[in-house]
């Protein structure tokens, strides 16, 4: 395999993250895994301008412009030949002195890695995550920052009580997203899902399904989550049904997930 | 400089971080700070301790044993000629394919970096962070997680409103710590520390001081907090006083800091 590092291709075996990474030492940076179809990226730009949100809260600075990062991504699906896949775009505020402050000059890493094969198909079982909560109080709710322990443990909570993944609740008890998708739930014939200021992350095609009238943004209380008639998962990679909540088994409709499907691949 | 990683001492510059070590693309993984005084770790064994129970609870097996870790650090102290300053062990989950559910059988990572001198001397003035919240619902609130982006936004929140660094709230909006060490308060002529139930991360200095009784375990609420006669900020660094919070100046007592640093620095 082939990935972009230091603003070139190179060996995956011989890319190398700096033991002062940022990125690696404190988590300081960001990511988006974006969908590759028939050799394209899919809503590439919808991803860059999250990436760009994300480096601004951070103040992680000089992000190469769009054309740039879009030139790199194709030489990577190139270069390894990657026609249905993904691209993992990681921006950190890279190598600096130890400390909790960051540099003032930061130099960051920007590393874009390709895989093929899509992991998202099938139908999934889901426990509500009692371990740990999504903190709403913090901004990183509503980035895609590299800090992702939270959705580690609840995914490894899922796996101990054989389930595929966890939905978090938020400090507050509200349902805010699983490990790594966003929740939509169908509750009084309605298709809902989470807003923001409960701890679920903006996903692209969460905000494509809002954008389209498709979906509703609304709380989740546990209440009105142990109602729902059914429930979807989804982000960039794809959506998947839910056939299990906690032991209840739930209605799966493939028209509904189809449907949905469409309402995101649309340019 | 040379570090240990991968089972030997290496050039700093040589060392390689795999750009798929789950480390750098998910900060699973955790660190410790180790004061080195006159050429010897202090309190190792603690710090292997918690950094035990941390990899317990993230699930990350297979840490050498005390004696091994202890070498290995004395190597990297010798190697680099420190005498004063410190020593950070980082230890990941290791490489592994994409994707948030950990692989069936990681290969950590142990990394070992060694720094000269000390960065905590002289008096440090304090704001409470408006921006982010620390979350006492994650169990990663209790670990020393490489999750530690919630900790530079307030940093750079500090820093943006002219101060040295800033005081975490937990979600209920009580005292936690601030971004890099556990906080004391004089209230009411007593020295209290916020419990880890409310966001404190347990740092080494702070449960030796609360272990020789120099300090109590307390709720510190925004209007006790208002009311300190003085604060200091602890970690195994070392302490320093606070001249100011929010804006307004308090007391450095020098005889009270010296006092709480011979408590800490007792084997």
């Amino acid at each position: 395999m082939k990935d972009w590092c230091d603003g070139r291709l190179q060996d995956s075996a011989a890319v190398r993250i700096a033991p002062d990474d940022r990125g690696f030492t404190l988590g300081d940076g960001l990511f988006e895994t974006i969908r590759v179809s028939d050799g394209a990226v899919v809503h590439g730009r919808r991803h860059l301008a999250r990436l760009r949100e994300g480096a601004a809260m951070l103040g992680i600075p000089a992000l190469r412009d769009d054309e740039a990062i879009e030139a790199a991504m194709h030489q990577v699906l190139v270069a390894n030949r990657v026609a249905q896949g993904s691209l993992r775009l990681t921006l950190t505020r890279g190598p600096a002195p130890r400390g909790v402050a960051p540099p003032a000059s930061p130099r960051p890493t920007m590393l874009i890695t390709a895989a093929t094969g899509l992991t998202m198909h099938g139908p999934v079982s889901l426990i509500v995550a009692g371990e740990t909560r999504r903190n709403e109080f913090s901004p990183l709710s509503r980035i895609k920052s590299l800090n992702y322990l939270d959705s580690v443990l609840a995914r490894q909570e899922a796996s101990r009580k054989g389930a595929d993944d966890a939905i978090l609740l938020n400090t507050r008890g509200m349902v805010a997203e699983t490990s790594a998708a966003n929740l939509i739930a169908l509750i009084d014939g309605v298709l809902v899902t989470p807003p923001v200021g409960d701890g679920a992350l903006p996903g692209i095609a969460r905000g494509l399904l809002i954008d389209r009238g498709l979906v509703m943004v609304a709380p989740i209380g546990p209440d009105r989550l142990g109602h729902a008639e059914l429930l979807v998962v989804c982000n960039s990679l794809g959506l998947r049904g839910v056939v299990s909540l906690d032991g209840r088994s739930l209605e799966v409709r493939p028209d509904l997930i189809e449907r949905l499907t469409i309402g995101i691949r649309e340019p």
